[in-house]
């Protein structure tokens, strides 16, 4: 087996793991939520702890000499110069309401940014991948290829981001400049949305205030399928903040020209 | 077999009839909506039209005798007394987009309104029914009773709405009453919020400019498993328009007084 062919493998083992570690929480009666800082819509459930414990204990029994980042429990030094950036519930808004757009995001890469990234949705049971080669999704439907998709006027653009005040009053404004001219803004997917752009049913999605956990994962998975992600002024993305993922460059380019104008 | 079986079986057909006529066409390649109206965000697929024909047919088998309003084919007299009201897909925006928030709405009733009704997700393999002392789900976790949430403070509660602007300007403001008092307010989820809210998962859904058919299904769902559902002032919310609908008494009446505030 490759390094490259051990690292995915090894995703995969560690997205099954979460799946069977937060499936029995979700829906389930009397799911609590506590807070993990002073905002008080940050909650972060059992579920959340249990599944990165259970991506860890992959980890250190496959691969333990890679370093680990997780949204739960910080940072793991490491020796092999991989990192695996972890968010083993991105959406926890989501999560608290049922909804199934929530996912786990695991990415695995150097220090120029995740090379093959993974977003799962347990639930559906959908698996979104890209990196190494690979730009796939299994589920209910069975397998298909990622690609996002071809370039379009942005009149007829579809947009999503998660919440309708984006980040910060000026952030909003930015966003406002895109939406008014896209052909539909659709809200509340979470990393879901960034499944949704790399699969090529829709053209952007712009967020801000994101985590590096919140976009590595999503980062490798569209850039595989053929896309485009950076931060509102075309830099590099993975360290997160604000974020333009788009289908192809030339919406990138219209849509980074309107946040910026 | 008696009347209420035939109409739950035939309900369930025609789920099943609608959920073959629709998943070949979404996330296809080359989805092509067009406008039923002048309204450009109003898309209206083939996928939803074979739906409904394909929900038609049923009954023109199993039960010519009824009545049909449909979204796409209209109004159809029967002889009955009982009239069926379709939308085969409710939440076109969001099957464009790939988002599986959309689902086949139906429902079956008298002149009083819904007695029974279905939300069906056929993506995600999702059935929520109620009516006839039936309150049940099946999906990717085998099936569950529904029961709508018990009653909590407003301040813990947690709203849907599709989209941020509601409705009308005027809609809107009231909305935002109720919205700034709860704890969590979530965008985007269609005729899939009703389904989360009789499954006991949120404590909220408002909304405006509803049709018959995008209400009366999830009417007879919400009411099975113990919840409320009016307009904004509290009277009948069969024939859509801005409509409440609510876990309990107590957060109906709560959400009620501050969108009349």
């Amino acid at each position: 087996m490759t390094e490259q062919d051990h690292i995915v493998a090894t995703a995969h083992a560690m997205a099954d793991a979460a799946r069977a570690a937060i499936l029995p929480h979700f829906r389930s009666k009397g799911l609590e939520a506590d807070t993990k800082s002073d905002l008080l819509f940050d909650p972060v459930t059992v579920a959340d702890r249990e599944a990165e414990a259970a991506m860890r204990a992959v980890l250190a029994e496959r691969r333990p000499q890679d370093a680990i980042l997780g949204e739960e429990m910080g940072l793991t030094t490491g020796t092999s110069g991989i990192t695996w950036v972890l968010d083993p519930i991105d959406g926890t808004r989501a999560f608290l309401c049922g909804t199934p757009s929530w996912g786990i995001l695991i990415a695995a890469g150097g220090p120029e940014g995740p090379e093959f990234g993974l977003i799962d949705q347990p639930y559906i049971g959908e698996r979104f991948e890209g990196g190494f080669g690979i730009a796939r999704m299994t589920g209910p439907l069975g397998e298909r290829a990622l690609a996002t998709r071809p370039a379009r006027p942005l009149e007829q653009a579809l947009l999503m981001t998660t919440f309708p005040e984006v980040g910060t009053a000026e952030d909003e404004t930015a966003f406002r400049r895109v939406a008014a001219q896209v052909r539909l803004v659709r809200y509340g997917m979470d990393c879901y949305a960034y499944a949704l752009l790399a699969a090529g049913h829709i053209d952007l999605v712009i967020e801000a205030g994101l985590h590096p956990y919140d976009i590595q994962g999503p980062m490798a998975v569209i850039l595989a399928a053929g896309g485009v992600v950076t931060d509102w002024t075309g830099g590099p993305a993975a360290q997160g903040g604000r974020i333009l993922a788009a289908a192809n460059p030339q919406v990138h380019a219209a849509a980074m020209a309107l946040l910026n104008a």
